[in-house]
């Protein structure tokens, strides 16, 4: 049965290898906007700039991972360069005159979106946190706080004038942004007060885990009403099972700081069950969008199978595994590792494929554009390869597994 | 050769029995709200409801298609009746105190979405016309030329407040309300004043024929700049081929008008063209959307066929062999007509499919939902089988092509 074993050093290896000399490389070699600054993110397959709008929020995710890369994996100048590089631009051409970050540019950082979303803030406050690990400057600390207060400021009303929503008819609330909290926080916690802290984590797993995550269904939907209940509508019928998969890393993060199993535990479950919902049994990968009442749902792009769902659902599963030695974590992250690893590095050009069919094949040649940027893949490689690491060092023997 | 003649009387009864026995049966058997008024639109598979939301730009196409079979078709009381509950649900709850349609209510008539979108004035504004038509009843004449009148106030700013885009920096202007107002202001003709006629057709058509249509590229564009020049952006470079298609047979309908033979002969040209670069090679069907330059679009569901594409396709090169003789018409209606008839309809459960995917398979398991309504279909079934059944009679025997 050695085929089915999990070597984990030989895990661990390759995604590094990916991330290190491939990943990486292919952002350093092609994404750099030398003449204007910043960073181009519209990639094709083989790196070369199709387009040229600066989308802020991608801007602010590659500042994070170069910086990040420096704090975590090695300080190597080129990597802080690189995120110094994108900073500038950001510092320069990303904001309003009340500190909101737009939502994209023109090549030369005119504004070209309003900022009506607040993932820009979101991406912005992380990428100026990082950097002040890296630099000590006061000046991103100063921005990476601004930020994020004013996250917490508009977080009840996040679209502001930008709402189409006719007010009152069926008030919803949406599942990202407390999701994404959860994250930011923990990125963000040696810049915050700690009383901040503890109340945005103990928000944030109560409207995860309580709030969203419908316990009958097993499913966590993507909007409820604001007591929590299900709308029988096409929002309130929607599951996004890579937005939920994700979010089980971010309460796995958590419930470690917090050392509570139960939590530690609990997303376990929501992770499986989620991924036995949201698996293509004929194609294999893991759908974008279900109905959870079976209908059609809205959104035309639904049997997609996309980068960001695959990686993020590979660390939940090595994390999950990690914590609690549950077996069904090993099973599947090597069913979605085969998937991923098969279907979306492209050996040839370097860096993964975005956007693939039902059927595996590809359906977008690009690397990077409007959604896709330098952020998920070196991120979750990373975290994959470290948390592996770990575990072949926990280990040195292969786990047979019944995969 | 005989199996690819075109046997204008046989393919007119196919036409005629898909759109009388078939489609407008369906609307009529399953998405009355009998209780609350309107129209359900979101129609599973089998014609059961699955939400419950009215979408009044799709409220407003289907008062018109009914109300325009009784006046086209046949006086029955039935259609009448059928398009009257729909108008008396949007006379009730359509419009906000300024005359602007919602753009969605719940089921009970109140406000889900404002305002934004313009396309729910024009469809309001060619139902009321047709049942104008129909009953004479003059407030259905006020209501229609009242909202004609608003869309071309709004029409230079028609996303008023909801704009997302940061003034001044990519100012562009967009192809499909000029296309829309081709075909209203004909729809409209018998209500409005001869000189707001006049120059509302020779601005739509200089608008489509020379300011969106490319003459080096063969192609008319979604978005161009004020001065119609090319924009090498995301929305600059996209090519919505179905668009293009349905568009040409609202100005081949104001050539007719115009007896302008020139005009004829370019929007067939423009048609032909535009089918060849749309056509997928591989699979058959129309392309949803391209990227002018080859990029890849920022439009997931690029490769998907829809209904619409499809059916306005036919009319157009029904329209322009019945106009021209032009046999490059006859070699590609049998061509979409085959694929068209081999994949959208449902034998089984009657209606068509909306969303194929590129392969051709059935990509979403509805007959109507918040895009696709009772309109395309029924539209295009009954204009393809009026040109056929003149063609049929003016000449009776079968022509041999070479398809």
């Amino acid at each position: 049965m050695i085929n089915n074993a999990i070597m984990f050093s030989e895990y661990a290896k390759v995604y590094r290898d990916n991330l290190l000399n491939d990943v990486i490389p292919f952002w350093l070699n092609n994404s750099a906007d030398d003449e204007l600054g910043g960073y181009f993110t519209c990639l094709d397959t083989k790196g070369k700039v199709f387009d040229t709008d600066k989308f802020v929020w991608l801007q602010g995710r590659q500042v994070w991972t170069f910086a990040m890369l420096y704090n975590n994996v090695e300080q190597k100048q080129e990597w802080l360069d690189f995120a110094l590089h994108g900073a500038s631009f950001l510092l320069k051409h990303g904001r309003d005159t009340n500190g909101n970050w737009y939502f994209s540019l023109n090549r030369s950082g005119v504004p070209l979106t309003q900022p009506y979303n607040i993932f820009s803030d979101c991406f912005a406050a992380m990428a100026f946190a990082q950097l002040y690990k890296a630099t000590q400057n006061e000046l991103y600390k100063t921005i990476a706080i601004d930020t994020f207060n004013n996250i917490l400021r508009k977080k009840d009303d996040p679209k502001r004038g930008y709402n189409k929503a006719f007010p009152g008819t069926r008030p919803l609330q949406g599942f990202s942004l407390p999701m994404i909290l959860c994250n930011l926080v923990l990125e963000m916690e040696f810049l915050l007060d700690a009383k901040i802290v503890e109340k945005t984590i103990n928000e944030g797993i109560e409207k995860v885990m309580d709030v969203f995550y419908q316990p009958d269904l097993g499913l966590i939907l993507e909007s409820v009403t604001p007591n929590g209940d299900f709308s029988d509508s096409f929002d309130g019928r929607l599951v996004n099972p890579g937005h939920s998969l994700e979010a089980m890393w971010f309460i796995m993060d958590l419930a470690d700081r917090k050392k509570d199993n139960q939590l530690m535990k609990k997303a376990v479950d929501i992770a499986i069950d989620t991924l036995v919902y949201g698996w293509d049994e004929e194609f294999g990968g893991i759908f974008y969008f279900k109905d959870v009442k079976g209908h059609p749902p809205l959104q035309l792009e639904w049997d997609q199978k996309l980068w960001w769902v695959h990686i993020e659902t590979l660390i939940t599963l090595i994390k999950g595994y990690y914590h609690t030695n549950d077996e069904r974590c090993l099973v599947w992250f090597k069913k979605v590792h085969d998937y991923t690893f098969a279907h979306f590095p492209d050996a040839e050009n370097g860096e993964w494929f975005g956007y693939l069919n039902r059927q595996g094949e590809v359906l977008m040649q690009l690397k990077g554009g409007k959604w896709k940027g330098c952020f998920h893949i070196p991120r979750g490689l990373l975290q994959c390869s470290n948390v592996l690491q770990s575990l072949a060092e926990m280990q040195k023997n292969p786990i047979l597994i019944n995969a």
